[in-house]
């Protein structure tokens, strides 16, 4: 079998490699399709290289079938379409015990700081499958990973049908951000200064709304107005869109903090102070969201095969980054081979 | 009766002035005991102006009794002793519609924007007026304004019995919240570097930790722990407070935003991120917690007499502001003659 590796350096290699036969415990997956996340761009740059010693296997956004089943392994037979919940925690320490295993304070984000789904034969830990129902393809199910992760953000929103929701930043877990709230009863506009994008929430039947314009041509300010909205998102990743997203907020508003912000950013706390806004934080998806992506994707609620731009075969796997790069692109499949 | 009056560039002048009659809805109170709050201390500095136009009378801290009322006024009798909930909404904003009053966007705040209890007679409206019971004196009743604020803080928190709760900063809003917070359960503890503040809190029966001192030498470090605490408030005002504050949680925790950072500071949003923090704005209070502030009081769960550290006359209002501007007094009481 074939398997991508990172190499360090921005380079990938694509070599044979040995596969592996699952131990006690462990299921072999023949891999159908892996998307490319941010963080595998970061890795590529060699952004997270204390983390990812190289030469390693990434990919943790991926769908695939059961090849073969390790002893004792009961749920699972060979055939079954599945995807992988890719967090392993530790189960003893504060945050697990408290029930918030997906903040264990040990996690393992499996595809990052352990072997990942880059490669057409991948064993893992029966315990992180999740099912795949008949009907859903293959190809839509490599977005469960993304789609889990902004079914999180909502739930941490405390979304209520009917509200108004901003989201700051159009890229894809924006736009799955903003897709789960619409689906949920939100009045969604995505904020993104990027024309491609913006298309991309318009084929995902959002409205975009360009905060470059100026108000009063149908820009953020003007929608939000001087009472402000009572939920944002902010998945930017910049202080403009932090600020933005702020500013947005009416009294007792919140803005759920999606992007990842590695060095501190000032806040308005004035504005925090003065409207009572809470800002929440959201890392990664629970057990429940991944298995509600997984039903909001077979349930036909959202159709989000519009966002995927581009599937390059395993072979290509160096220029399946470089179109994910470049930014039109939204996003981008590996396709491993199995179906 | 006199008044004393801020004159602008750090002066107040005390001088005869006219009882106002009550109008219609109105009641005239004989001022007992006015506290300073930091707020009046910013206003002594001038850097208020731009809102407290000289020559202006403030305070919003208070007690007296009722001296007279204007016509239709039938929920008040002379001689019922009153404390005032300085805040005067609008009724018909979008924040005032969904019943957050308290932070109406035409909010008026008796005492800044308009004339406030810094004198020995003061006409306010029938509507902001909350009844003290018998057996509170109307020294210990001076506080409940500043109490309500605390009582909110709290309310927003969110605080479950039994909870470990990091107060960071020992002025008098900081020891209230330890104080409401110990009352309603939690496990608190005061980060303050000022021995004299510190004494305070030991006074009002709370433990207070020196955030200057090492880990292991009963420092802040030492009691939250790698597994943190749940909850913290920020009221020192300061970044270091606010980081303190954030850094002490444990996944899920909340911190809220007490003291007021009238600029923007830098957030370790990555913390609130891998943590799922929650950072909270809590801006004076409610009716209920006005009310709440005056059964805590009155039903002896808060012996607050020990923060008032001096009484002053009158005739004394710039030596009452020297007094806490000298750093060392926790609440100051001017003194307007009512009983």
């Amino acid at each position: 079998m074939l398997a991508a590796t990172y190499e360090g350096a921005r380079r990938f290699a694509v070599r044979p490699a040995a596969v592996q036969p699952p131990g006690p415990g462990q299921v072999r997956v023949d891999v159908a399709y892996v998307g490319i996340c941010g963080t595998d761009l970061h890795i590529r740059h060699g952004a997270m290289d204390q983390r990812v010693a190289a030469p390693a296997v990434i990919g943790h956004e991926m769908s695939g079938r059961v090849a073969e089943v390790g002893e004792g392994v009961t749920g699972w037979q060979v055939g079954d379409a599945v995807t992988v919940m890719p967090l392993d925690w530790c189960g003893a320490c504060a945050a697990c015990r408290e029930g918030h295993q997906h903040v264990c304070e040990r996690l393992v984000f499996v595809g990052i700081d352990a072997p990942g789904a880059m490669q057409q034969s991948w064993t893992v830990d029966e315990r992180l499958l999740v099912a795949l129902p008949d009907g859903l393809s293959l190809r839509d199910a490599a977005l469960v990973e993304p789609l889990a992760v902004a079914v999180h953000d909502v739930r941490r929103s405390g979304l209520r049908p009917g509200e108004r929701v901003l989201v700051v930043g159009g890229g894809p877990i924006g736009l799955l951000v903003g897709a789960v709230a619409a689906a949920q009863g939100g009045d969604v506009r995505i904020s993104e200064p990027n024309p491609a994008r913006r298309a991309a929430a318009e084929r995902l039947g959002l409205v975009a709304l360009d905060p470059t314009s100026a108000p009063r041509e149908d820009g953020v300010a003007d929608w939000t107005d001087a009472t402000g909205v009572p939920l944002a998102f902010e998945v930017s990743g910049t202080r403009p869109g932090l600020d933005a997203a702020v500013a947005a907020l009416g009294v007792r508003g919140r803005v759920v903090v999606v992007a990842i912000h590695p060095q501190p950013v000032a806040v308005d706390l004035f504005r925090v102070f003065w409207r009572e806004l809470s800002l929440v934080g959201a890392r990664v998806y629970e057990r429940r969201d991944f298995e509600r992506a997984v039903e909001l994707l077979a349930g036909g609620t959202l159709d989000v095969a519009s966002l995927i731009s581009c599937v390059e075969p395993l072979a290509r796997v160096e220029q399946a980054f470089d179109v994910l790069e470049a930014g039109e692109a939204t996003k981008v499949l590996i396709d491993c081979g199995a179906r």
